[in-house]
């Protein structure tokens, strides 16, 4: 698949060879277009929607790959095949968002939302600005392929973690294929092939397991509005990290067991496939013996002690209005648990769900959640942000920083799980991390500045939260931005930004960002 | 004054020559002393207090000095020595503060707000929890200490940042000596010494300037209120960007003249002493070649454009409140500009003075004021946080990470005026800026959670401007900790924690932390 001539990459890039395959990836999507259609037809609603978005897909799919009937990629062309797979992916799917809304007094009816809604779904960031979510104003034809847009674009991220950004080297992403299957992933189409087909039986895998666990707890009687369409539904958006739900409350319009249920499944979606492919294939103990699950799962169970224990004191000031479908007394120990370990889950594998409201949380428990927006799930994962391995990397590094302080001419190597990274890698990874802060950094001025244009009022904890669950593909936020509201009060400015950075953190920003340099095009 | 033989780096810590030094500062402490009782003297009040204080001293100092006649440092000792410095030199300053509060109602009756004022003195930050500030309150004497304490540590600040921390390669600091006067600062004691007499020259001497230009305004009836004490007492804390001011309300209390002519004397207070020293010897150009100074400039005047637009616009809520000391019309241009460049020049210098509430102002204006208060001072000034040097080297080392990403096989060394920089440099400054930014949100979750134990109720915004205020050596922040109010209503473990994020701030966090390490102390 990757050339791997260095001559080549000192040439300009090849677009053709790129928007070639970028078209092949968009033909195959009018068969997942197909799944909604089908649902259109069960229940009766507008057929013609997808009808459309099939055939313009399927044209727009065959005219661009037609561009170049032997692509090869280089470097250069993969970066700008990945960056145009999902901006053009996010194009073809917004269709039915826009034939949906057109004409209508939905929020869809503006082309900014559409995009965003479907940025959204392909990057699996679960931020939505579709208003009211509810049957009455949406199809379920059209709530079903939001959802199965983020599984899709779950697969799509499970082959870049593990495929392709550890070829490019970006910012320490070679660190990512450390657990890989077998003796490694080799620069070979059929080993990377084998690792994605491996990966993606995970994945759906999981995704059946879920389902079944999910529609056994209805037909059981522990949660009677898990029906079919939403037990097919939930999976759909647990596996690839997405978040988003076709009830307005999420998650916390189930039972206490579904709940339950679900905060497994969003840690296995932050689980470096590998491993749990490893487990499967009778490794059991890999987990343990793994160090970034063992930071991953540590960060976790800290962030819930914390929160679960701001909640059962009560000094959460919002804890008196937690939902009431469980009855439970305040301070009790399950529900402080509960809602500390799905929300920190949810949060740090960059999933979204919410099982209460925690806009009614204090500044604090909202703080810790704000920190956890950062960490992000495991490589290899489909979890977003920063990523767990990068976070693991730099405190090692920081204590390796503080010993050659003292003793300035020892030579002391990090090591990760028995291998000594590189220094090229550490420094990627430095540079990936710091990028990202500095992006956050900046974007939330932009995004004040942008609001103060039109008046628009914003607290500090809402525009930090609002760039932290973009960027990361985290989702929902604080205030405004709220896991009961959505994007859609910022002006269209904001909003057409933040659709850049779904897109550059999905894809861990440097593909995005090479792009705009000069290097890039020119020599 | 370092020993350079590398074996003395791997033997323990010879503690005793550290606090030989150590005992030598507190010594010539008690000399300065004797400003404040002269003060006391003058004004009739109580000269006991700085009485007592100076014998302490002076036994204390004695003492420690003893317990190595002939001390010799090695890397180690110098890094016990540096952070043993200020904190004795802080427990020492106390000691007016604790004699002056005794017995009465003051918020200085509790020990620990006296240590917190005497670690934000002598760390330049500014940040109080005396209460009311008032001559009814507090003594002349007492006040004038405090702004001293502030110009004193200010001296010290020169000569750790271009004589100690060079020579300990703490965070790529050995860029801080890259404009020094002459053939750049050898390991021998003389030329050291000489380079610290060059800086504190230019520092005296700018002191003095600004005291001339300060008392001449008010001879001329510029300045009605800025008679001989505030002409001392403010340039003492202008150089040092130390924030101090025996004005309750800051620099808000004097007329626009000036607050125009302090803004300057905080530009040079967050420059490099070294070029004004070249500056001042005949080469004036030399700000135009130095691309950190260039990068410093332009940081500032970006944020305050930003600033001013949105002030001049209306768009900060609070403009109408602006102070009235000037007659001006809402939307006036110098009303907008004067505040801005006040502002921002005081938060990125990290002087912390204010020229207005800027509470009163947007979230979206204090945003960007949070994101100047990470920027800091210049390599070889007494300004805090980061670090100017640091954020270009990070900028122009991103921009080299997006070519070698394209350009893998390509070596491309990082440049700044002229030189290549060294890679363990540049590890070094991102694992500083790293290490900066973990400790800045971890303390903010710190700080968060100690308020919701005794129920103290904060914003993101305040918890966040606090720990950057006191990290960064800055002094105010918003809301509760704003220009107008204090540090007082926080718990006093809060307090605690923040008197060592103001040691390790201003220490450039390497030395304080590696004293916890084991390393430092076996091996
Ligand atoms: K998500
Ligand atoms: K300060």
């Amino acid at each position: 698949m990757f050339g791997t001539t260095s001559t080549r990459r000192t040439l300009r890039v090849d677009w053709r060879a790129s928007v070639s395959l970028v078209g092949t990836v968009i033909k195959y999507l009018s068969v997942a277009l197909l799944a909604p259609m089908l649902v259109a037809l069960y229940y009766g609603e507008d057929v013609g929607v997808f009808g459309i978005s099939i055939l313009v897909t399927i044209f727009v799919g065959f005219a661009l790959e037609r561009l170049d009937t032997d692509p090869d990629l280089g470097a250069r062309e993969a970066f700008l095949m990945v960056s145009l797979t999902w901006l053009s992916v996010t194009v073809v799917g917004a269709i039915p968002y826009v034939l949906a809304g057109w004409g209508t007094a939905s929020t869809l009816a503006d082309p900014v939302n559409a995009l965003f809604e479907s940025m959204s779904g392909f990057t699996t960031t679960g931020a939505t600005v579709m208003g009211e979510i509810s049957f009455e104003r949406h199809s379920h034809a059209l709530l079903l392929w939001r959802q199965l847009t983020q599984w899709l674009g779950g697969m799509g991220i499970v082959v870049l973690a593990v495929a392709i950004l550890p070829e490019l080297s970006v910012g320490g992403a070679q660190l990512m294929d450390a657990e890989a299957p077998g003796p490694g992933i080799e620069k070979l189409t059929p080993r990377i092939a084998e690792t994605a087909r491996a990966l993606w039986l995970a994945y759906i895998g999981l995704t059946v397991l879920e389902f079944l666990l999910l529609f056994g707890l209805n037909q059981l009687g522990y949660a009677p509005n898990m029906g079919l369409y939403n037990a097919v539904a939930h999976p759909l958006t647990t596996m690839p990290t997405g978040g988003f739900s076709p009830e307005a409350r999420s998650i916390e319009a189930f039972s206490a067991a579904v709940q339950w249920v679900v905060i497994p499944f969003m840690v296995a979606a932050g689980t470096n496939f590998a491993l749990i492919w490893r487990a499967i294939n009778g490794e059991p103990l890999v987990f343990f013996e793994d160090s970034e699950f063992r930071f991953y799962t540590g960060v976790m169970a800290a962030l819930t002690a914390v929160i679960a224990g701001l909640l059962f004191a009560g000094l959460g000031p919002g804890f008196a209005e937690l939902p009431t479908n469980v009855p439970a007394i305040d301070g009790s120990v399950e529900r402080s648990l509960r809602h500390a370990a799905f929300q920190v889950t949810s949060i740090v594998t960059t999933t979204g769900y919410a099982s209460m409201d925690f806009n009614t949380w204090s500044d604090a428990a909202k703080y810790v959640l704000l920190f956890g927006m950062f960490v992000g799930g495991s490589a290899g994962s489909t979890g977003g942000a920063i990523k767990v391995v990068r976070c693991l990397v730099i405190v090692k590094s920081l204590r390796r920083e503080l010993f050659t302080t003292i003793h300035p001419e020892a030579v002391s190597p990090v090591r990760l799980g028995g291998r000594t990274i590189d220094e090229r890698a550490i420094r990627g990874i430095y540079a990936f991390t710091l990028l990202y802060l500095v992006i956050f950094f900046v974007s939330v001025g932009v995004v004040f500045v942008d609001a103060a244009r039109v008046g628009y009022d914003l607290t500090a904890l809402e525009a930090m939260s609002a760039v932290a669950a973009t960027l990361g593909n985290v989702g929902p936020g604080f205030g405004v931005v709220g896991p009961m509201n959505g994007y859609t009060d910022f002006p269209w400015t904001s909003r057409a930004y933040m659709i850049l950075l779904m897109w550059a953190g999905r894809l861990e920003i440097l593909p995005v960002f090479v792009l705009l340099t000069r290097a890039y095009w020119r020599s």
